[in-house]
């Protein structure tokens, strides 16, 4: 594969955080392998149709002490590009390590040979300055063979990180920024309009507090994914105001009568990550609205951002720069009464 | 509508923790609207069929520095009053600050406009002495245009708090019992006998440590339900003994294909609740049941409390009124063997 | 019953951590007992059929100043036996308490009186030299009354310990040892080949630190349960590498439209458990494989483990050998490339 094509394949492939958004054309769906929830002959379908992606990923220095992945020599970014698969893919990472300590590239979720565990356990890690190829694989359920029983297939929203720069579990790498999302989904999942990740590590959100964590945008009513991402050594709780979504593999109902409850705020202790989609403003409005991890002395020290609902044509709706501006600091004033505030101006600047 | 038929309606809708239990007449179940778990034309019922609640919430100082919500002046409770509505109806809040301190009211699960946001981010808050009216809508679950996916509801077990007191997240708020339940219901639902709010704030139970927490009272065979909240900036697990549920929506298995996990015990983590319903002493008999934190170190320092399950005729059970008393420290002695203890007669005082 | 027709029952029921692995055979399970997932008849079967199970358990002190439960005189162990029974059966365990310190023995998930409840509260424990007899029942579950849900029965993967051993709730019993696991399976569970059981307690586990944590094995294609309880005071996130389970009662998806999440890590809380099944080295193939906290500090301190996968016939796999004794610290030198290293003889030792 040429650069080009693999360029443009990457395009398609991975999306990075901020730059493209996280475009789903990049999940090749085979034609007429929709899978609906009671499909026949569901467990008969073992044969693996997935294709083999190859990419190539470089873990380099970055400002400040940090360290990143990226798909290009000098695009490394924190979080790492987010890596999305379909069950029975595989994709292929040849590693470059462009800098002087040891890392790898460790996945939750999908199949490896222990040559890819990505651990100083298997001595599965690229030294200072090496290269090494990781192989992850997935899979579709298949029958358990009993019952209706069925072992699970790999798709879910997982995540990647280090597991050697600075100890045998990573420690050091995944504060230093070297983790990133990665998504295998089920033939038939609803496609997202666009997805953000955000990795909460310890005090901070992708490495930044408060007011520099991401401000996630999208207009009204577009399909919006979140995959959240724990990591470090504290426990947090991922809420999203005026938003909710089912506690199950997806973020929807599988039906009238799946059990799941509906949440708006979920458990992300350090290794765990989920994800689910919700329609942007669905029923409360654009806006300018909070995320943050509810621990009190989390959110008040740096760990909240915001989710930018814009209006479905892209305009900023009536306060919400303000709002932007306040969390910045830029305004300190504020009144409150029964009476909502006036509407600001469309994109209302606040110098 | 005036005073009184308001308090009537209040009544109806809004229970409070210990005075009145949790009526489940004050959800007006609409006939004929029943939801079976398979209900043909689920789909189509978009319409959102519930009606306009209107009530005033008054914040207000307590004894010992606490701050509450109240129904009434002057009736502020730790927590405050216990809200429910059926998916599809909507709350209009008063909220009247009765103190010299900004603060909020914010819900999670419901529908709100950035006016009813309840965060400084959104400038949507009563500052001191302010009344600001607050919107909450809700509503069913919708489909989701492909497969046999819906966009949940609204229907959980939510809880609503401060978002403004003292700060940004309302953590002082929060600490002085700025804090209650809000149940939405779906329509078919089981409803309880009576419900029972925990909150888990910090290391204290209701802002209360042992023995001075909640004793929650049923007869045995009662539909009970808790509503478990996690506040604060600590973890908990909340645990109860001898009783447990189905770790989904409701506690209960939505068919006997339901592949929740069934449990006893429940991480609780700051922001976060579930609730579930038991029938009080099934298949272990009345007496005085521990709840507890099960973290170590939180049990041990007053995150416990006791659930007695009297006799069905209400009347105590062998041993219960002695449990009590040991819980209270009146009794220091214990003595143990393969006999129980001799039976307590009937509402034995400890005093 | 008699001492060696009790000791056949037990060696059928009962099966200890490390000495038996968990056999299955010790659940009788009755013929035509099967239960589908969609089974006809599923609520009139109230009958509870179980049998009445009777063990004697020593708890007693250890090395280390560690205290443990086991099912003879002088055989305790931590974690204690494992104790498996099926829905609708009786466990009636008499509990000889062989230390100077008073304690009990309190289960998650199943039934019990107050007398049986091991809690000081209810004066229900032994003291020092005491022995005492605690039953703990269980049932199916049962139809609630209303739509089609269900109250649930007693199915999953619970744990016991000790509630009275130096204070109202078993801190000290818990850090001495006094803890073990039961599972209790609903008819027609899929039965594993071995069961596993994993607890973390504040910074170890089973009491121990790396490397002498305990390693899991099992043969390449074994059907491998693992049952992973939380005590103490700190949170965890136990994680396994290479093999993922759904994230509900069994592990398995009860049916293609199960919705449960698919996971390889879960929080694991004090007081909490949960279990799941994976087929070893599954779609990964045999090594030496890591489970450990995923809280950063705590798997850089001790909290983690080797789950080695043989090959098929029983044989060491490449790289195993030399993977476990990296983590002995046997060996330090680490070499990395994009070359997997070369396999080890079979059985290599490492002394």
């Amino acid at each position: 594969m040429d650069k080009h094509a693999q360029t443009g394949w990457l395009h398609r492939l991975v999306t990075r955080r901020s730059v493209l958004a996280t475009s789903t054309v990049g999940l090749a769906v085979p034609a007429a392998m929709t899978l609906g929830a009671g499909g026949s002959g569901m467990h008969t379908a073992q044969a693996q149709t997935g294709v083999v992606k190859k990419i190539t990923m470089y873990a380099e220095n970055l400002p400040n002490n940090e360290v990143g992945y990226g798909l290009e020599p000098g695009k490394a970014t924190i979080p790492g590009p987010l890596l999305q698969i379909y069950e029975g893919d595989t994709l292929e990472i040849t590693l470059v390590n462009r800098t002087d300590k040891r890392l790898s590239i460790h996945p939750h979720g999908v199949d490896y040979s222990t040559e890819s565990d990505g651990s100083p356990l298997n001595n599965s890690f690229n030294g200072p300055g090496e290269t090494r190829v990781y192989t992850w694989r997935s899979r579709e359920m298949t029958f358990a063979g009993q019952g209706r029983m069925f072992i699970p297939g790999s798709a879910g929203y997982w995540h990647y990180h280090d597991h050697a720069y600075g100890g045998d579990h990573g420690t050091i790498g995944l504060t230093k920024g070297l983790y990133g999302g990665l998504i295998v989904r089920r033939r038939g999942d609803i496609l997202p309009d666009k997805t953000f990740v955000a990795v909460l590590d310890d005090s901070r959100i992708n490495n930044k507090k408060a007011p520099d964590t991401p401000m996630f945008e999208a207009n009204l009513g577009q399909r919006v994914e979140f995959l959240a991402i724990g990591h470090g050594s504290l426990y947090h709780t991922f809420h999203l105001h005026a938003h909710r979504w089912a506690d199950n593999r997806t973020g929807y109902l599988e039906s009238p009568s799946d059990p799941s409850a509906i949440i708006d705020i979920k458990d992300l202790n350090p290794g765990t990550s989920f994800g689910f989609q919700v329609i942007a403003g669905q029923g409360v409005g654009p806006g300018a609205w909070m995320y943050h991890c509810h621990v009190q002395s989390h959110s008040d020290t740096g760990m909240s951002g915001i989710f930018l609902v814009r209006n479905a044509d892209g305009s900023m709706p009536p306060g919400a720069q303000e709002a932007i501006d306040r969390f910045h600091g830029h305004t300190h004033a504020a009144t409150a009464g029964d009476v909502p505030p006036p509407p600001a101006p469309e994109g209302h600047s606040h110098n």
